[in-house]
């Protein structure tokens, strides 16, 4: 998505050639009338398919997802809680995070009664690296019984390999932003196919 | 306002005289239509000030926040940050916040270049009791220099003091459903002036 790969290359800010920082647009203060486009473009892109339920995951997924819920007709959005690996109840679908930058596994968690058989979840995530955070939420609507009708990154960083493992898992993985490599201080992306 | 009246005694749950859970429509899963209309309430209710940017923090905030900018004509939204005290750092103001529930306290942050003295604030959280995060988020802003122009919540539980304490100080609060005593297993509201 031209409109999103200019703005990472004019306002994000890259470390090295893994991490991208768009804390000012994306993960910290939001640019809403961004957002809008890009709620816009993700049922563009999943025009072919039924979706029920939006599923994303604390915080930074919020924003994104409430606001592409309007162009999906104002389904329910569910946010995955991030919580330690002691706090697992009966009540809930839990799955196990793994973060790579930090280091620590975490428990994504949603209550029972608002994942279910009857779900056709379309997962959204502000980033996607090793897609660890994406494969826990795909997990917790096939826990339910629910299907994952596609997955959808704002931004994803192709070179560390999460959108890969989670085709091979059998998933239509279809992000707005797709980084290929960051390399002498210059950001690639992968052309959109359009 | 009328219909998230409604919809609390419809839909939230509560326990004992103190807590309400909403988590079907506003903290877990979230009813996006709900919130157009919330939205459009705030704006109606803040439409006599000018306002440059929305606050809020993180996570239940972040989708309330994220709809209601698009009635402030998209102005952006920060979120703010909860972090265990020792990660505070020189590039983001700080506010501690006190949970009355889980009696810890947690670090509200906002990185310093997303405020500043330039900045008109509307303040805008999920749940208010005793007005601690938004007592917290008025303080990011005046250490930046910049104006809090209202605090706004969607459920305010008024006999927990928050709003109370925040109007003593001076500060403008305008919640959507204000909730007075939860008695013999009904929840009374204050009711809309109009």
């Amino acid at each position: 998505m031209e409109l999103l790969e200019q703005r990472i290359l004019h306002d994000g800010t890259h470390i090295g050639t893994e991490i991208v920082k768009v804390d000012s647009f994306l993960n910290h203060q939001l640019d809403i009338r961004l957002f809008n486009e890009l709620g816009k473009e993700i049922r563009r892109r999943f025009a072919d398919v039924e979706v029920n339920k939006i599923l994303t995951i604390e915080s930074s997924g919020i924003g994104v997802a409430a606001i592409a819920s309007i162009y999906f007709d104002y389904i329910p959005v569910v946010f995955a809680k991030k919580t330690s690996p002691n706090t697992m109840t009966e009540e809930f679908y839990g799955a196990p995070v793994k973060s790579f930058t930090k280091g620590t596994v975490s428990i994504a968690r949603v209550a029972k009664q608002y994942l279910s058989a009857a779900d056709k979840v379309l997962i959204i995530d502000d980033f996607m690296a090793h897609g660890e955070a994406a494969a826990a939420l795909a997990n917790l609507v096939e826990q339910a019984g629910g299907t994952v009708c596609g997955i959808s990154a704002v931004v994803e960083k192709e070179f560390q390999g999460g959108s890969k493992k989670l085709r091979e898992k059998g998933y239509r993985v279809d992000s707005l932003a797709v980084i290929t490599k960051i390399e002498d201080g210059k950001i690639f992306f992968r052309r959109d196919p359009e």
